[in-house]
């Protein structure tokens, strides 16, 4: 793509470690700007695997956002960020909750690429990179294809040069993910996924479960695996 | 339209002030849920008038987020949120800045619907009042009527209850607002809309200019005037 200057979303999970191997060595991107939140999540064991990434990457500038503001006007409505309700077992998902899970944190990502682009605009960066990726199991509406599209087209009503959101994982599986991190060299050991956030990744989850489910497929051992 | 809750953006502006009163006296919304921003905006004086207008409106609650993580990340892009560009003049603000004034926060507008969306999600409300207006003479992409219409079209997306976001001044120029604000009794000794955030209005930023010229038309005094 040639692009001389780009922003990625950092969470520390798998699909974003890829994201950034695969913007830094894939698409040889020179300036990457990775960007990471602090949201009022109930732990933060993927903001070190973030640091941790970024800084193995080689970017050029690595910034975490306070977005406390989010976790605390969103805390009644989800399990990521509100004591009220606890994170499920992906096996105890009704099949309406495998569609929005309590997991779900109300308009997080829009707001995670609204800062993003503006990021983005402020560097001189066209372009956004997001690790969004089609669960198999389960699923968020900001996850989809269909969305990063829809916020394109709001996105191009920019006067000045408008950011494009990219997606490149939306229709991949996560086994796909898995095996392009594996071929780029990411170190999994450093990303975390559990959204239970103890000592260990609890490995009944719906992203713990995911990710056991994508490292079988793939034929390879997790670096985190637990016995589940 | 019979809703019994609502989200209001409330800047402390003209605007949103009149918004807020449209929200609570002329739809009669039940329970209002206002809120506002600190953003790193290089002075507070909109928000202690948004303060005044929540509490004089009797709205339910009023949050005030803390965004300062957009004015870090947008410092070197924006004359609002950066100290290497001052405030212009709007008497020298070219054709091409008029329609992207130095004065426009990159995706600042999106953010703070995000997280208007996010938290009206978290209350149930299934409504976000917007207080963009046509301006007259400069204007931004993210105050637009489309820019409106293609935000309801990503969000629909939602996979639980949809938030609709409103913008029923996007229409209309500053003048028919103010008109609307004075039939609805709002009191504009307590809004906040010069740029510079002096102890007076400075008279010669766009903003102060336009509420100038809204007051002129409307045949009305400003009770914050000053000889410009």
């Amino acid at each position: 793509m040639g692009m001389d200057r780009a922003v990625v979303l950092l969470s520390g999970g798998m699909d974003s470690a890829t994201l950034l191997g695969y913007v830094v060595r894939e698409l040889a991107v020179s300036r990457v700007y990775a960007l990471s939140f602090r949201y009022g999540q109930k732990h933060t064991r993927e903001l070190e695997t973030a640091r941790w990434q970024a800084r193995a990457a080689g970017v050029a500038e690595h910034r975490e956002a306070d977005l406390t503001a989010l976790g605390d006007l969103t805390a009644p409505a989800s399990a990521l960020t509100g004591a009220a309700r606890p994170v499920p077992d992906l096996r105890d998902l009704t099949a309406a909750e495998r569609r929005q899970p309590p997991t779900y944190v109300p308009h997080r990502n829009l707001a995670f690429l609204s800062l993003a682009a503006a990021y983005a605009e402020a560097v001189g960066a066209a372009d956004v990179f997001y690790g969004a990726q089609a669960q198999d199991e389960y699923g968020y509406w900001d996850c989809t294809a269909e969305f990063v599209a829809r916020l394109n087209r709001l996105l191009a009503l920019n006067r000045g040069r408008p950011v494009t959101i990219h997606a490149p994982f939306a229709a991949k599986s996560k086994a796909d993910v898995l095996a392009l991190g594996l071929r780029l060299g990411v170190d999994f050991a450093r990303t975390w996924s559990c959204y239970r956030g103890q000592a260990k990744p609890c490995g009944t989850c719906p992203s713990c479960v995911e990710r056991a489910a994508a490292f079988r497929k793939a034929g390879a051992p997790d670096p985190l695996a637990v016995s589940i």
